[in-house]
């Protein structure tokens, strides 16, 4: 078991800064795991009370009579080290720090001494964070209240943010689309453990198939490079890197504390490491979703389709992203037309027209996924005419078995969002328009 | 009153092919209008039956008493030129031709046939065609059920669509972000009525504040171009042109029958005629919502933001697009020093942080925009945290007052869009990401 793993699967959890105020910070955590999956005890540390929330509240860490193994600190910073303090001496192995206020304001010093007395004692995350979540263990100490900010299901891409904001936005977004996330672990000032740490731990975890990393500076650029290196060689690591100018620089250092350096110098180094670097939020959510998919080893693209338009788009998208469009073969060629309407077009794209139906769906894309001329397939998929049934969505689930990169473009709204849901959630990657869909395919060849 | 003004504003509309069977893209048309708030009378016109959903059913549109000014075809392509001649007998103004089947798929002659007829005698839409919609009056012809695709609010953008889906799938997705339409058209094959006339007509349409429009071709370049001219005098116009590679052109002739042209000059005439070009899905939606605002003069954007690393993305894009970061007056940094937290940053951006309140947002905002060094703004607003209350909506709306370009990046999921259509609804345009709010600020300089 990797070192760092009581942070995500703790035998049980000790909240400090639990207050009788339901709306503070510690109070919304020690609250969000009364519906959680999370098997372990919790328990409540304040001084102040003797109970919070119909639960016993203890007045330190150390008074707690079982082992603790991960403490969240959610008090004002001047009690902080105080509390470590009484961590390290209760034998607590991990520590989040939520508790903001320390380098980001040009404060250092409380957070070195934090490094100070921790080391080879104790493991700390933050300070300055959102918080840990883990969709499997339900390890979950995001202070965002749930109906304000959602929390993703079980998945395949873990994701390390640097900023919290950033996480939590980017989790309520998951949500929203249906996508799923193995852990989310905001680093903050990052006094201890920090992205190369963490990038050690998940290329080890298991449920994690993509490491998705939001990143304004590296805290130790060659060490994190190295592990990069290794790492990439396992499973795909993407990185947005912020503060690529001069002006977005200074805006990272009076929020994180952090040095954003240049952004070509990493642009590079992100390459050679084997990550893939998002330009743009929208990138790295697009691509983190589309990189569990099968690589592409030659790019020969198949647009599927039921709007001429839409087809039209995505084909000049394949034009522009320095992909092919794929030349079907003759048997392919034939074998669709015996399948499609009259007037459908059978080329690329194979146009399916308005009349299209969930068989026409599934028996083209059998054909289409034989022919050794396909590399990947892009399915528009526009569910506002009548004759498409909903079962187009398990067809083009069960066609994940060829092995071949899939994409579904998609665009609309509720009825539409509630068939994306469901294809995301066995992890077919959905997009809004033709572009996107045709640059995550394109981000499977990086 | 316009010419062409009978198409949304009909005294009394004939649906021709309502079948017994509720799914056929006629019946659907007519059972559309049963909770429609369309105040004229509605008419099902099909030989085959005396009454259809409870209603009176007519022969033909001629054995109707009373006069209608609309007809709706959809019948098969065979019997298309006799209705068309019956609604010519009638006196009907005006005929949507929602059957496909014509030059689309290489077939000139039944079109030439129909634009021979109907000169100068009655006006067509089509054929193959979703459909007009008009959410002022009510006339709505899309065929697609509204449980599958949602018909927009009213507002100030019209949308006129070569594609029939395009259209429909963007009107979908308006809905489902809290985007207002005012009218739109789906011209498909254009015997007649074309995307030239339709300029025409939604410069003069009041409701009409921006006109988006979606081209795989035109149909006549030197009269478009001109009309092109003179409408972008009164009010912005934004062109998607679809068919700008080799392989896109080609999928566009089988798809509306048009060829498509090249790109380059299509940019170049878009450009010297004053029109915006959307060169991708996302931007047609996204500049479409932002045209409403005033234009922007000079491009010195500030930016508020609840999260630091939003505000470093947001502070990036700015500079990427080439806008300025606005520098504060001395005046307005100490108004805003005294509003905000101690350990928030007042500079660009301005991070209220985690903590931010709705007071917050309105009194920065304020100093802001009064600040004559500022020329838009774009707020960033994370929802997720608990310290921001939802009249922070209400402040912003009326920030609206200033007359300066103001728009909202929100990211998140189910809380988030709650708030995010509230915004939509009264015209303040929102993105998901810092990005694409950027380029919507740099849309309104174009």
């Amino acid at each position: 078991m990797h070192e760092l793993d009581f942070f995500f699967n703790p035998g049980s959890i000790a909240v400090i800064g639990v207050s009788r105020s339901p709306d503070k910070i510690g109070s919304v955590i020690f609250q969000n795991f009364f519906d959680s999956t999370y098997t372990g005890d919790v328990y409540a540390v304040n001084p102040n009370a003797e109970s919070v929330f119909e639960r016993k509240c203890y007045p330190s860490v150390k008074d707690i009579e079982a082992g603790v193994d991960l403490a969240v600190i959610a008090i004002p910073a001047s009690g902080v080290l105080q509390s470590l303090k009484d961590c390290i001496e209760k034998g607590v192995k991990g520590c989040v720090v939520i508790t903001a206020g320390f380098s980001e304001i040009g404060d250092k010093k409380i957070e070195e001494e934090m490094a100070k007395i921790a080391k080879g004692k104790i493991r700390i995350i933050g300070p300055n964070v959102i918080g840990l979540y883990d969709s499997y263990s339900g390890v979950d100490t995001i202070f965002n209240a749930k109906y304000r900010q959602g929390r993703p299901g079980k998945g395949g891409i873990a994701f390390v943010s640097q900023s919290g904001a950033f996480g939590s936005a980017l989790m309520d977004w998951c949500v929203n689309e249906g996508v799923g996330l193995s852990k989310f672990v905001s680093i903050g000032n990052r006094v201890d453990v920090d992205e190369t740490d963490l990038l050690d731990y998940l290329a080890e975890d298991e449920a994690t198939k993509v490491i998705a990393v939001y990143l304004e500076s590296t805290k130790n650029g060659r060490r994190f490079y190295e592990k990069l290196k290794s790492v990439t060689k396992k499973k795909p690591v993407i990185i947005m890197k912020v503060g690529r100018s001069a002006e977005g620089v200074k805006a990272a250092k009076s929020h994180t504390g952090s040095l954003a350096g240049s952004a070509g110098i990493y642009s590079g180094l992100f390459r050679q490491a084997g990550a893939i670097e998002a330009k743009d939020t929208e990138d790295l959510f697009d691509f983190a979703k589309a990189l569990a998919l099968p690589r592409l080893r030659s790019g020969r693209v198949q647009i599927i389709t039921n709007g001429g338009g839409f087809g039209v788009i995505a084909a000049d998208a394949v034009v522009q992203n320095g992909l092919k469009l794929a030349g079907l073969g003759e048997n392919s060629r034939k074998a669709i037309k015996r399948i499609v309407p009259e007037f459908a077009t059978v080329s690329n794209p194979i146009d399916l027209t308005g009349n299209s139906t969930s068989k026409m769906y599934e028996n083209t894309l059998k054909a289409v996924l034989e022919d050794g001329n396909v590399d990947a397939v892009i399915i528009i998929l526009l569910l506002q005419v009548s004759s498409l049934e909903s079962n187009v969505i398990e067809s083009i689930i069960r066609m994940k078995s060829y092995g071949k990169p899939i994409v579904v473009c998609s665009t609309g709204g509720e009825f539409t969002d509630l068939h994306k849901k469901l294809l995301e959630g066995s992890s077919v990657p959905v997009y809004p328009t033709p572009e996107r869909a045709v640059k995550a395919i394109r981000s499977l060849s990086l």
